[in-house]
């Protein structure tokens, strides 16, 4: 492509939405024009980039002419109607949704980890759940050097994730606990101020939830490696951003805890913080609003011959949405790939 | 003992101690008086029990003339040094802190588990840590049927076991960030408010917490099996009262999750909340203040023959502490126990 493209963002007046202008400005991704787009009832209102407000226009089955990559973040069923109808058009589609994760004509991606899956796309690419995002990134480094055979992993999941209603929910809970008052849950089927609520998306006939199931299969495909297995409990908890999950590693080849270290400390988007000594490890309050996933509390865990305990955090909003599907339009343009194959 | 016993509450004026006072109360323990003890700064201090004011009185070398039972909840140095001088005045002690936890010459007991332990104690014996207590309950009746082999856990752990002044750190965080002022840390080495935070007590030299080798060792201990292998991962969330845990279990008989569902819906002093179609699963804010242990998301984990993933909710305050120390005391009044062997 000899011009720059034309991008929309799609869900532009949501948290991911949002917080994907913001990060298009910031690593001032190349376009053209920038158009925000969102259901009938947002349009109207304005949203802000590089210091300009843009009017949101409505995402109808014709808005997509002439537009070159679009960045969606609207919902799965919104995306099931007009991904396609983009892809059509000749847009290429990114998509934050669940819709696309697991169609086998849909690469899923993190840039870091499998931008090679790139090179199949057929116009529609999926960016995977924010939780799987950060531990991918912790565990392929691990993968390639010593064969992951299973994981065990407890997420302690931001209610950022859930979108603005439920970061407000969270605060106004608060707020009125602090004051003496009963609360009110809207977003979540339960109080999540001062509790843990183990359920995450909707459960499903094996007992699992939604998100648990996501993690096991969405690994596999990004991972290419069906031999990975992998068991989730997936559990909010009243964070505002960052999600943090305890990862329990069992592999095939033996790795010290200062093997992990040095592998993870030279992985693309990994920053390591180790230093018990120093009270120093991932924390929620430390990732949020930035890029890296963070990784600590390495031990090897000595009930298995080979097996890994790790502590991952990530800005859920940020790397384990809107800036990976960010950055892989970026490793389209990078490749070449920003365009829809005949 | 034809008589009831004097009780002596070592530390009566700290969250455990108090909580004990209040289910002594509840519970009708058997006494002739009750004594709340507690250090040098606390004496004259009040304490209510059965709608009098107690006065404290200080714990001394000389404070167990005359007094059959102290239930101590003062701290791991200040029960090393008197816990052995009240046994040899002719009282027995309960405590509460990690002093005696795992010498050979102290019993370890959770009543349910493991209540035979208490025949052979010489005149201490010892309370588990809060979050190895509501593991054992929920362990017991699954070893029992099917040996367990290995446990994987990844603790959500409440601010009120670190007492009165971590509650109110969690409430001071809160408050301010609500009102936009900078968070101070003072209890805990990092902010707990909207956070989480992967340390629990101490940093050993193999990378674990003492709080996560406690689960390790005495869980061993409690069982009595040293073939289990536990590895665990201890966070604190901004919870005030109740500890959640995620519990993965390798056993070495198949157990179906309906199988483990009816073992612990019979066992002792277990609830089991698991009903995902009304979105029914332990919560803290549901455990606090109650006596039992609430196990739900109960499932067959297939990444290996024999798995189960489950997840164990119980108020540490007082069954992860209080409950359990009186919980032994009755049992060793109705065993016959309460005495300390010549």
């Amino acid at each position: 492509m000899s011009r720059n493209p034309v991008v929309a963002v799609c869900g532009a007046t949501g948290a991911v939405g949002q917080e994907m202008l913001k990060i298009l400005e910031q690593r001032d991704f190349p376009h053209s024009e920038i158009i925000p787009m969102a259901s009938a009832r947002s349009v109207g209102k304005k949203v802000a980039f590089k210091g300009r407000e843009l009017k949101v226009v409505e995402l109808t089955e014709d808005a997509f002419a002439g537009v070159d990559l679009a960045l969606f973040s609207a919902g799965g069923s919104t995306s099931e109607k007009f991904s396609p109808l983009a892809a059509k058009a000749g847009c290429v589609v990114v998509d934050n949704s669940s819709a696309w994760r697991m169609d086998d004509n849909c690469p899923l991606v993190v840039p870091e980890v499998n931008p090679h899956d790139l090179d199949w796309h057929k116009g529609i690419i999926a960016n995977p759940n924010c939780s799987t995002i950060q531990l991918m990134l912790a565990l392929k480094p691990i993968h390639d050097e010593a064969r992951i055979r299973r994981v065990v992993v407890s997420t302690y999941q931001a209610v950022s994730g859930t979108g603005h209603k439920a970061v407000e929910e969270l605060e106004n809970q608060v707020r009125r606990l602090m004051s003496g008052q009963p609360v009110v849950a809207d977003v979540y089927p339960h109080q999540i101020a001062f509790n843990c609520l183990p359920q995450i998306d909707v459960f499903m006939d094996n007992g699992y939830t939604k998100e648990e199931m996501k993690m096991v299969n969405e690994t596999i495909k990004i991972m290419g490696d069906p031999s990975i297995r992998v068991t989730a409990t997936c559990v909010r908890v009243p964070v505002f951003y960052g999600h943090s999950e305890s990862v329990n590693i069992e592999t095939e080849e033996k790795l010290t805890a200062d093997d992990v270290r040095a592998l993870l400390a030279k992985a693309p988007g990994v920053t390591v913080v180790d230093f018990p000594e120093k009270k120093a490890y991932p924390m929620p309050i430390h990732a949020a609003g930035e890029d890296d996933t963070y990784v600590g509390r390495i031990r090897e865990d000595e009930t298995i011959p080979n097996g890994i305990n790790m502590w991952v955090v990530s800005d859920n909003v940020r790397k384990g949405a809107a800036l990976n599907t960010i950055q892989i339009a970026e490793t389209l343009i990078e490749r070449d790939l920003l365009r829809v194959p005949a």
